[in-house]
């Protein structure tokens, strides 16, 4: 047997596990401060969802699970497809789109969902990346209005601002932006999602290279041109400035409300929020997944390169499920991410107190046993932790270990103790 | 797409969750106070490790995940498992012992563990059985004593009194008596499993269904009727007098120091336990899993036939992965029948202090949505919880739904107060 986890996916060492429950239990408790409910869905769901085009690039990186007892004949299988029923989940917005749609009926709604689990993307491993990894959702169904996008935007910031960052940005744009600016530059419909995922690379490659990929894919020269020069009318403006100066330069090209919905926002968490971070209009962000249909934002903190976290509203997710579409905003924090700045950075969690390691002999008398028993039974009794252990022979090592982790207290029970 | 969950798995809907997450509160808060800590294991391993002939009947249970990216030509392959190179896990002691044998370098020794998560069994779905449950391990790794069974026992009781059982009991074993049976009865000892597994059966089958069972394997009847015969001689007698009269009847034939070892776990159990439970010597216990060495104990509690967790001491399996016999035992919660029990009877989560919802009628002016923003962040500033919804055209519904909820304090916010 194999004493190496699967290539790509790891075991969660003690140290990081304490950090990430620690982490987990401040985002916890700020999304339940804020009414989201905790929810749960399989990690397995069915093929026909899974490669049902929600999912992007992420449907190319499914773990698919073998039908079971019977159910397929190798001889005849054709393809892949015909031997896999179902698949491991790439992200939790699929899964709660089809959990609402089956439970709306026994849901609040509006419903405030609070997703955490592990997902599953079966990429080439490197540094940093993993095949299996949390996300933290907060997802607001049946609400179509801009409370959502404010509170989820709260929600977001304070739970990473109390984890611990500082001086972060939430940058904010909307899909019908990115689609007006398209439309007023004659780029053709059927290649926007194209355009965008070129934009998406916007600081990667500059205008230079996003120019060079729009016109190896058959627009001209001019049109991509006139796009890119529209991003100018906004230069050395910010905020509900550069909206309203994009608006009125895309003027009938842009969906009514849009610019207005996208100001209101601003304003309103400038209202209520707490923290050192800001909101950016940034008319360049795209987010990677094609489901969105509005407003769509990412967290940036200072010392990391790409996003922590990202979201936005995809009002017709829900709708594939049950032909009607359904408001659905989200916010996703990059747990990962998170955990693996916090793990440069040398971060550990708050010590919760003293806590008592008591050292048993190896070879101790049921009494001596029991009365130590006794006596840790007593301690944790007052809400102490007690850790009781048999002796190992390096012994030395043995408490260092135990002080590494926290144990001020150690105490040592031999049968004799002239033998200490 | 399709909106319901695999076959055999299940969304977990909001009041369900509020009493897990409150029962795996409870469970991590007892572990953590004995110096448990948690670790996590990918929810996928290697087929090799899956089908290692560690998990008995689970084997033949086992989500298979296809190998990826051309890795295989579905015209050549030949079997099933020439298709998968990795399956999701079917417990969590398996995962463990790799884990361990990976990381003991860096680990405490001893290595007291606590393990929650998923396992996935592709069994016939069934009421109250699900391909995907949780399952809540402590397990101590590098520690040969009784200490551990004790530490186990006391725990794992302390654990299931704090979520509200009492008067259950814990019966306990050893894999050594089970064997010595075998052994002076004159049954074959290449049969041990398969007298186990009809052991195994004896309160559901009686007596005269094991025997029929055991002769259809080959086995005389004098042999099964002086193997069952045994049991006669601890009739009457419970505890540490049961263990030692049927000690001294099996004599020679069991592992010296078997039965001072188990009696001392009961005399240290009783030394040190709380809540109302009782620790019961049960000689037909078996617990299905191959792979323990020696004592074996689990859980039950009145209202439910079946045990509710159990575990045991298993000296072999890391071995399996480095060559190299490591002390292990370890104590399972069946966490889906607890929470299925308590949702039996009716258990809900003690509430959390006032809660507060906002209604925000759904055209309201920026300036009355910032105020109400504003007061919300106050409240919440202030350690309450406040959910902000936007009314919705049935109010009396989601209001009802709010209360439901635990919202006490319902504020509705309109543009005009005369419209309310």
């Amino acid at each position: 047997m194999n004493k190496n986890p699967v290539n790509g996916m790891r075991d969660i060492l003690p140290r990081e596990m304490r950090i990430r429950t620690y982490v987990l239990g401040l985002i916890r408790d700020t999304y339940r401060a804020y009414g989201f409910t905790e929810v749960e869905t399989p990690v397995v769901e069915s093929i026909e969802n899974l490669t049902g085009k929600q999912g992007g690039e992420n449907e190319k990186l499914i773990f698919k699970i073998m039908k079971r007892g019977g159910k397929f004949d190798l001889s005849k299988a054709a393809t892949e497809n015909d031997l896999a029923d179902s698949g491991l989940r790439y992200d939790l917005t699929l899964p709660l789109s089809r959990y609402y749609a089956a439970h709306q009926a026994e849901l609040p709604k509006p419903f405030k969902a609070l997703q955490i689990g592990p997902v599953f993307r079966a990429e080439r491993p490197q540094k940093g990346r993993f095949r299996e990894f949390y996300q933290c959702d907060i997802d607001i169904l049946g609400d179509p209005t801009n409370l959502c996008e404010t509170e989820l935007i709260l929600a977001t910031a304070e739970a990473v601002s109390k984890i611990g960052f500082r001086d972060f940005n939430i940058r904010i744009n909307d899909r019908r932006i990115l689609k007006a600016m398209a439309r007023v530059s004659g780029l053709p419909e059927e290649a926007y999602g194209d355009v965008f995922i070129a934009l998406d690379k916007l600081d990667k490659i500059g205008t230079e290279g996003v120019t060079k990929e729009l016109v190896a894919l058959g627009m001209t020269e001019e049109a991509v041109a006139s796009y890119l020069g529209l991003f100018d009318c906004v230069s050395g403006l910010s905020g509900t400035d550069a909206i309203a100066a994009l608006a009125e330069r895309l003027a009938d090209a842009l969906e009514p409300g849009t610019a207005e919905n996208l100001a209101e926002i601003f304003d309103l968490v400038s209202a209520a929020k707490g923290g050192s971070y800001t909101l950016v209009f940034d008319p360049t962000l795209v987010r990677g997944m094609g489901y969105y249909t509005g407003p769509v934002f990412e967290i940036q903190v200072p010392e990391f390169g790409s996003s922590v976290g990202g979201g936005g509203r995809y009002d017709e997710m829900v709708g594939r499920f049950i032909g009607q579409n359904t408001p659905a905003c989200g916010f996703s924090i990059g747990f990962e991410r998170i955990i693996s700045i916090l793990a440069e950075r040398g971060f550990d969690v708050p010590s919760g107190g003293e806590k008592t390691a008591i050292l048993l002999e190896k070879k101790l008398s049921p009494a001596k046993k029991a009365e130590a028993l006794r006596e840790a039974a007593a301690l944790r009794a007052s809400g102490k932790t007690v850790l009781l252990d048999t002796m190992i022979k390096n012994r030395r090592f043995q408490k260092e270990q135990l002080q590494e982790n926290g144990y001020t207290d150690i105490r040592e029970i031999y049968e004799n103790p002239l033998n200490a």
